[in-house]
């Protein structure tokens, strides 16, 4: 990920484990993480893209010292990426790895993220489209846990920073949708039950009406591949934080868990031989292509994940399922070949690496 | 197979091989197997949708006489199967091993084959369109001896038999189109290569030019299912058998073959990769399946039969291949159960059948 645009290859190895994707925590056998952003701005600069190439210098800087400098870190070890620096896979698979938004790849300069290690639980955006967009995730459905520590650090930067603020308002940020508390709370949900029963319909028209937004697995504009969606509150004016977390955390989560474990029961129940053929034909098929598309390996990753938490698909690591969710994606493949690939070539690579780890 | 009426279940039991699916001899690996079958009716009695009961009895009785007597037989150890008393399961089952053509199972009364064990190399519908329908068949491409060997069936039949013959026309048959030699000569071909090419199709239209009919693997009516098609003659009027026979064994077939081998040949140099995924992808299906349809179970084998030939597939006998295209088959399949099932558990059944039979 520090790679330099330099052309130098790094030499391949396993990325490091994300926290989204640990697939442990309460409920992790359907809310595989939990998310909360907050986006925060600096008192007397102007947002990102309204701002000159000097006062975005200014917010790199300011950001840099206060999120790096140890007796002031948010969180032990962070890590910072100039995005300008980095090669171009690099800078996707921090997208992959849901530490940069789609939009900041291409983004104004400077912009850079940092990222508390181990497991990625704390990021920050810097001159994304407010100046600092503050991410913390936790494994399994964890969203209060995920509050407080992410509140935590947000007190800690504003003992040091000068957030701009309004008594009316709120926090004030470049999209009205966050004015106001500034947060996004969302889950990532694994819904193969309801996708498989039909009724995933029902949770997106429920989650619509409740002003909630279902995304796919790469937020904003992406389908829902291998049945995981994002569930999101969609505004902020007007609502507290807790207000905010306690819908997703006390009413409308738990509701779709249950929907989903009694889907998976249904199946197993009434359509068990059609629930076994399709999650075997997953399994064996991952085991044996020599060509896998991302989607459909998305795809079957999901049914072999459903197949492993019903009983029925044996010899197969839940945690290897969940760290092939991420080396499937075309950068962190490119990533592993230490170079860019095309297509093509990508999808018997995705092949072989997927045989390798599931190799019996 | 002789199996009464009566509603005694026959335990489940491993039908015996037959020729057609033995898979050997010359050209094997495109040319599943030969056939020959000869249209023959006794003279001075009208055909069999024309005659009386008393009358296809009388066919019954000379025809019997003159298969199973041993000093008399064309062959040795015919058996005599009466439709007329199979169970249904037990007739279909004879149309899935090309003994018995799909208007005989519902034929007229009495009708009845004589099947020359072991292999099934040689059968004799009587009492179908025709009085007697002589059949011949061979593994891999050997129509010059099925002809040799069914020619010289007719004969010694026709020296007990008086065959009704017209000096300016032929054998008479009951459909215009086997009148004359009353032949018709196929060779059941294996075309995946020209399948997953997309060049079939320019066969199928060659071969219409020569007057030539291309089946499925079910003749007459059936889709070409597995890439297994039928090629034969359409008429016979004014053609001797060895015209009809050169035609095929000369020209025709030895052209397909090497098409089909270019096929294979050219996916193997230009799109190996993809080859290699769809067989691998097919072989493993097949062992991971726990539902299965007949049309997919043939299309899968016919995929991997492909992938041992190209020796992509490992550890799967090719004999074990061919075993299961038949025991796919629905009849073969309720024989193996012992009683009839429904096309649902059929499903469930023909998954654990394969899969048993492909364990390593």
């Amino acid at each position: 990920m520090s790679g330099r645009g330099s052309g130098e290859p790094e030499p391949p190895r396993e990325p490091s484990p994300v926290e989204w994707l640990r697939g442990e925590g309460r409920d992790a056998d359907v809310v595989m993480s939990s998310r909360i952003r907050l986006a925060r701005n600096l008192a007397g600069i102007p947002f990102p893209n309204a701002a000159t190439r000097e006062q975005r210098l200014e917010v790199m800087t300011l950001a840099r010292a206060r999120l790096l400098d140890s007796s002031q870190a948010p969180g032990p070890g962070m890590r910072w990426i100039d995005l300008s620096d980095a090669r171009t896979i690099d800078r996707l698979a921090l997208v992959e790895r849901h530490l940069v938004s789609k939009q900041m790849v291409k983004g104004v300069e400077p912009r850079a993220v940092a990222v508390a290690e181990p497991g990625e639980r704390l990021s920050v955006m810097v001159n994304e489209e407010d100046h600092l967009r503050i991410q913390a995730m936790r494994s399994g459905f964890a969203l209060d846990e995920t509050w407080r520590f992410i509140d935590a650090v947000d007190d800690r930067l504003e003992a040091r920073l000068d957030f701009a603020y309004a008594p009316k308002l709120g926090y004030l940020t470049a999209c009205p949708t966050n004015v106001g508390a500034g947060i996004r709370v969302s889950v990532m949900l694994h819904l193969p039950g309801l996708k498989l029963t039909g009724e995933i319909e029902k949770v997106r028209r429920a989650a619509s009406k409740m002003n909630l937004a279902v995304r796919g697995f790469y937020g904003e504009g992406s389908e829902a591949v291998g049945d995981f969606f994002q569930l999101s509150n969609q505004t902020t004016l007007g609502r507290s934080e807790r207000e905010i977390i306690d819908d997703l955390e006390g009413q409308i989560v738990p509701q779709v868990i249950e929907y989903e474990r009694q889907a998976r029961e249904a199946m197993l129940r009434k359509r068990r031989m059609t629930l076994e053929d399709r999650v075997h034909r997953a399994a064996a098929t991952l085991r044996s292509a020599r060509l896998l598309s991302a989607d459909e390996s998305l795809q079957l990753l999901s049914l072999t994940r459903l197949g492993i938490l019903q009983g029925l698909v044996e010899g197969v690591d839940l945690r290897v399922v969940h760290r092939l969710v991420l080396l499937c994606q075309p950068a962190h493949l490119q990533q592993a070949a230490g170079r860019e690939i095309d297509q093509g070539e990508r999808r018997i690579l995705r092949a072989e690496l997927v045989r390798a780890a599931l190799a019996c």
